[in-house]
């Protein structure tokens, strides 16, 4: 047991939004609430660590904590859990090494000692991850004492060391529900079509796996999914096209904007722009797109290409209720942790080897975390690369369990705004 | 009061799917069994009036009634309401007129009298109630006694003769909804830019408009909307986007697939990047592409394009409970207004011109409605053609009240299946 530290928190959110990125940030303040005697304040940081440079911080408790003391978790606690998006802001800013501009660092504890912050809580994926890390990194040098945790958030699964991901049980939530209702709005005429559904996920299929969640509820999923983690190769889709139009009239199939050919080329790169972020990823554009055209030449049919696009990671009012519970707890955990004495960790899930669905809360070493990928394993694939295992989906189904069940006014999902 | 006519009814779905068309059969199946007396049988229709010709029908009594004779409305019709898409299967047939081909409609009689069939029910658009209309206009000059309703059914909200349409208020509700949502979520980072979001209908700006009901509700809208009831102007459009970032970096807007420049050419139509695919295949842009490039060249931002696509109007997860309830009830409309002797009318909804909103079931002659379109009023488009005013929001936005209440098994809805 570490002696206790006391002071204030700092929390920020970075990297690309999810619906359940702000359960984790409640989970966060309502847990440094709950230790008022440790942590007297908690700030927020606009815009992730590049707000925090710039001094935009926000003092969190008045917002969030009732007159007696206790987190408002049945008020504006909870609309922010049911609010998708970042409610601090994001930013994608990829730090320094600790060795190679040592001043960065230098002005980082300096602010940190401005305003007496002991507590680093970082929400976000892999670029994030490797924030901490850095920062953790560059603190071992340091005679300043704080403590620096990860909280896992990405739709795309795709981190390794947690079973699961928080935010990407919601996505999958949505895109197999769109999934069913596009493939009942799809069967009812008896004329011959395809319809070709692109969904995120550049490297890693999980998200394209969950289009076929249906087809293990209802069995209205679609009659093919097409995964990065496997080759790409047209004449073959072309061959499953065709056995398919020998079931029915209406063929619907599921691809990852990130599917590849043999050779490495994307199945969109003739359409795309060659741009980069500033991680270096590609941008994709138009892989349901191209196959849209590649399609219609070889069958002459009706072909119809749908991209799901940013509502799989914001369409917070299709929330899973199983994912947002478990991204307040890695927030909530995130804090206990850090009370605990532990720093450089990210939260992390593990699922019970029994039957039931049961998650444990563990810590593990960022290090071993960022800048790693993790992808559908090839078993969960079958051997024609054109869709996932019975396994693969049962392994994705307790994620998507549950109705968010937020507040609505006038129609519409009532959000929490950080004005 | 017309004398008693006793027999089979028919009833079908025809033209595009939406999130409610399935609640109008709900309201036909339900009140034909409660007028079993009269209606002894209600068979369906598969592919609207193409599978009656080839008399693909199903009786729906044995599987909607419950043991005591009373129509299970908690059960399986409570699932078919809920369910996206036409249950029944749809066809886009256009009939020929009756002085061209009395033959066609000779057939059709025959077939009505094969199986007693006195009632005819059809569910849909535009399109649907010219086939009422011609079916009235043959059986005018037939001894056959027969009476024909219309059901209105479109998500554009385009129908003639009816204060609203069903099925527009649950693609409003998802329309709006998802912008609130895609608002959230651009608005996370600091860095500028523009996303551009293409929403259904080619000549009616309905659903457009309501992709900015959330600045009416929560302020967190669209900066513009682009509806086709107005030319689009290019550089207009550029002046407003650079307006927008004056308020802030994050500029959102909806325009119209339908969108027109002044010389009347679809923003769409024949406007190439050069952008090639694999295949070597020009790529062939929607409108919210077309203005993804066009801003991209003239700001030099990032700047995304999103087509709402198909989940507008099938997105039953999101539909609206007053549309629900209003699609029912037309369609238990239409059966007790044929009971009472009335024919070649369609079941239209007057709004009470007080201050709450209440709706009155009437009936009006189809061939006042077939083939006409109604547009957003020029009054409630704003003088700089970039929005709509609050007097058009609100009088969207009690249609899109209330929440769907469906039923759920494993995370996603349950549907109803018509084996």
């Amino acid at each position: 047991m570490n002696s206790i530290l006391r002071g204030a928190a700092v929390v920020g959110q970075s990297g690309g939004p999810t619906a359940a990125i702000n359960a984790s940030l409640a989970g966060v303040i309502e847990t440094c609430i709950l230790h008022s005697d440790v942590i007297p304040k908690v700030y927020g940081m606009r815009n992730g660590i590049e707000g925090f440079l710039e001094e935009r911080l926000v003092e969190l408790n008045p917002l969030f904590t009732k007159k007696d003391g206790f987190p408002d978790t049945d008020g504006l606690l909870k609309r922010l859990v049911h609010t998708p998006a970042s409610a601090l802001g994001s930013c994608r800013k990829k730090l320094p090494k600790p060795a190679d501009d040592p001043g960065f660092y230098e002005n980082l504890v300096a602010l940190f000692k401005k305003y007496d912050i002991r507590y680093f809580f970082y929400i976000g994926g892999n670029d994030s991850m490797d924030t901490v890390a850095k920062l953790t990194e560059y603190l071992r040098t340091s005679d300043y004492e704080m403590r620096v945790m990860g909280v896992p958030k990405t739709i795309d699964n795709d981190l390794m060391g947690t079973d699961h991901t928080p935010g990407f049980g919601s996505a999958a939530k949505y895109i197999a529900a769109e999934m069913q209702e596009i493939v009942r709005d799809c069967a009812v005429y008896t004329v011959k079509a395809v319809t070709i559904v692109e969904i995120m996920g550049r490297d890693a299929g999980w998200l394209t796996a969950s289009a076929a969640l249906p087809n293990l509820v209802s069995g209205a999923g679609p009659d093919y999914v097409y995964l990065p983690e496997v080759p790409f190769d047209m004449e073959a889709f072309f061959g499953d096209i065709a056995r398919a139009f020998e079931r029915h009239p209406n063929v619907v199939v599921a691809i990852s904007e990130g599917a590849r050919f043999a050779d490495g080329r994307y199945v969109g790169e003739g359409t795309q722009s060659g741009a980069v972020d500033v991680f270096g990823h590609k941008y994709l554009e138009g892989t349901a797109k191209t196959l849209e055209l590649a399609v219609k030449e070889r069958f002459g049919c009706k072909v119809r290409s749908i991209e799901l696009n940013l509502p799989q990671r914001c369409a917070s009012h299709l929330a899973s209720a199983t994912d947002l519970s478990e991204s307040h707890l890695c927030g909530e955990n995130a804090v206990s942790a850090a009370i605990d004495g532990l720093s450089g960790k990210m939260i992390a899930m593990e699922r019970a080897e029994d039957s039931a669905y049961r998650i444990r809360y563990v810590t593990k070493d960022v290090t071993q975390i960022a800048n790693a990928v993790r992808t559908v394993p090839r078993e969960w694939i079958v051997p024609e690369n054109n869709n996932v295992t019975d396994e693969c989906l049962g392994w994705i189904l307790p994620l998507i369990r549950g109705e968010a069940e937020g507040e609505w006014k006038d129609g519409l999902p009532v959000h929490f705004v950080l004005e």
